[in-house]
């Protein structure tokens, strides 16, 4: 799988005449090696030419790579070696006739930048951001299959959720719940910061749980996922814990318009922008267009986000094998905060979700 | 306390005659307005002039940003809005008279610096991580009580691991009800995916945590640590389960001994590479010098690396009020992994640790 990926990079850099690809993001080394590293502030690097490629590692990772069953060629360093000096001996192994340098413009740091610079005159830095992202757009197979699993574990996390729902409880305490019962069932990492928020605090689309402590008829808004073999989930779901007032019940239905608006909109060929559109439209037309204040969703896989951005400014169109949220919300402030929101996958059928908790309000009957 | 701070900035920027600097780290961010942004890929950034500052945002995060208590100058963008246009415009409602742009090389990304290259004609990029991390290095009372906070949880996470091993229990369960137990205390964020790895697996320095199941006669090596009120804590304690042989004991005395030479050598004037070389010699004397293949420690702060590097090649000497670990370690694959941390701080009277759980070996009595 990898090696098709690699070669794909490779094709390009014979096409761009490129030297090499310097290739650092956590998320493009593991879809080019199969390599999950976290290697904090040390370099990790994957360097492609157009016939060879190593992975530049600190040495103290070298036997967790080697683990995993990485067979390629590896460049270590230690603490106390300049890796830099390393980069520059290794290259010079190869002829080059090219000042082209590929690098990940959005997420490389401009030091990084500086350090490659310097390994030779006149060098100039293409981006390969989007080359790189026009392959991870389209999942495969064997992608979509984990994606699914890593979804099932987010449907399960909201099903946690609600069960650890009664009279009392802090947000703190049902993220706690989630979370424990998640990595019981094997999961190492969420996808992002687990958010549970009850009542007027869901009405602020990025607030942080805190000890606020759930009272009967308040919406419990749970937006979290997990990292399952490097793929994300991402679910978002609004419960009502007892009887929540009409006007709550109301902008729960407006909102579960607008997303099935767009879920079932959603086939190839659409304009992206149109599908933001399409939600947006409903919430707008019921009044709440001022209280849907970000884009409808963002591309989902190995990155929790990533291309495409579910904009209305993206004219780009949908393509089977893509996979994205779709999640949009509307946040009166002092009244309630809603959101639902689906991992969907693009397929000849139209839109297919792969979370597939219930979206129909539920209502939790208040315990103590 | 912030205020104090960016006056700092703003000198140094007065001093630099510079035009602004642009902070995008959510740590600096964080260390110069108090705030806790998670942005994923939106841009927030912090535009610091001589005699003005401004935090630009997006929409969505202007709530919890004032619900936070932040009253100064925000610029918000929503999703559909270009922020640079936006920073465009608001730049030139002050005059400049320089092209000087103040940057933190290591962490901002290429493709930021490439957008501020275009608000202005040959501007000049200079780095203020610098400038920043000599401000952060030193910390104030207020700081050192957090860290001294968030050391404690650290600890007590050591302790909720302990009491979670049995025989068969799997280095998974073991982080979850280490993390469960801290979340239940209110603890928001682990300062870095907590590890727990038994016998050989700990065998190597960066080992992943698995399904593999406690046996009786081995070590269980613990790394964990949590963010609190945005600092964060970081330690590491081996014990044994059941009975350990020789050979394993007599690592652990290994690096008990060079953990506690690097300790009691810590005090403000000494030469940090020094500092390593005292625990690495001890590991050498004792014919382990080859399982020892990273640096004494990092600084710890806001961020769980941050400045000094603790390593061999730092000829910087330790300062009062300096925060950072001290975490020998020996790998011997296929025999034991041990490693021991501590978080420090540097007193007048000398290195004074954080972090206060027992280094003694202990031996969990087995149960199942």
């Amino acid at each position: 799988m990898e090696e098709l990926r690699l070669k794909k990079l490779q094709e390009h850099i014979k096409k761009e005449s490129a030297w090499f690809a310097f290739i650092t993001s956590k998320e493009n080394v593991f879809y080019l090696t199969g390599l999950l590293a976290n290697p904090h502030e040390r370099l990790i690097a994957l360097f492609v030419l157009e016939n060879d490629y190593y992975l530049v590692i600190p040495k103290m990772e070298q036997e967790v790579v080697r683990d995993a069953g990485y067979s390629d060629e590896l460049v270590t360093y230690s603490d106390h070696e300049n890796v830099w000096d390393l980069i520059k001996s290794r290259l010079e192994k190869s002829t080059h006739a090219s000042s082209k340098v590929l690098i990940e413009q959005r997420t490389v740091s401009y030091e990084r930048v500086l350090e490659l610079d310097k390994l030779s005159d006149s060098l100039e830095f293409i981006d390969c951001e989007p080359v790189m992202m026009s392959q991870r757009l389209i999942k495969t197979e064997v992608e979509l299959e984990t994606l699914q699993r890593a979804a099932a574990f987010a449907d399960v996390g909201v099903e946690f959720g609600i069960n650890a729902l009664k009279t009392g409880v802090t947000e703190l305490e049902v993220i706690a719940e989630i979370e424990y019962q998640l990595k019981k069932q094997g999961i190492r990492e969420m996808s992002f910061q687990t958010t549970v928020l009850f009542g007027d605090h869901a009405a602020s689309p990025h607030g942080k749980p805190g000890d606020r402590a759930l009272q009967e008829g308040e919406f419990v808004l749970f937006d979290l996922g997990v990292v399952l073999d490097g793929y994300c989930s991402d679910i978002t779901r609004t419960v009502a814990y007892g009887e929540v007032n009409d006007q709550a019940k109301a902008i729960y239905e407006v909102v579960l318009d607008a997303q099935n608006a767009a879920l079932h909109a959603a086939k190839p060929g659409i304009i992206i922008g149109d599908l933001d559109l399409t939600a947006r439209t409903v919430i707008s037309e019921a009044g709440f267009g001022d209280y849907f204040p970000h884009r409808l969703g963002h591309g989902l896989g190995i990155d929790v986000h990533e291309a495409p951005s579910m904009s209305q400014e993206n004219k780009d169109t949908l393509q089977l094998g893509m996979t994205f949220t779709i999640e949009p919300g509307i946040y009166v402030p002092n009244v309630a905060g809603v959101r639902i929101e689906d991992d969907v996958v693009v397929t000849e059928d139209g839109g297919v979700p792969l979370t597939i908790f219930p979206k129909t309000l539920l209502t939790i009957p208040p315990t103590s």
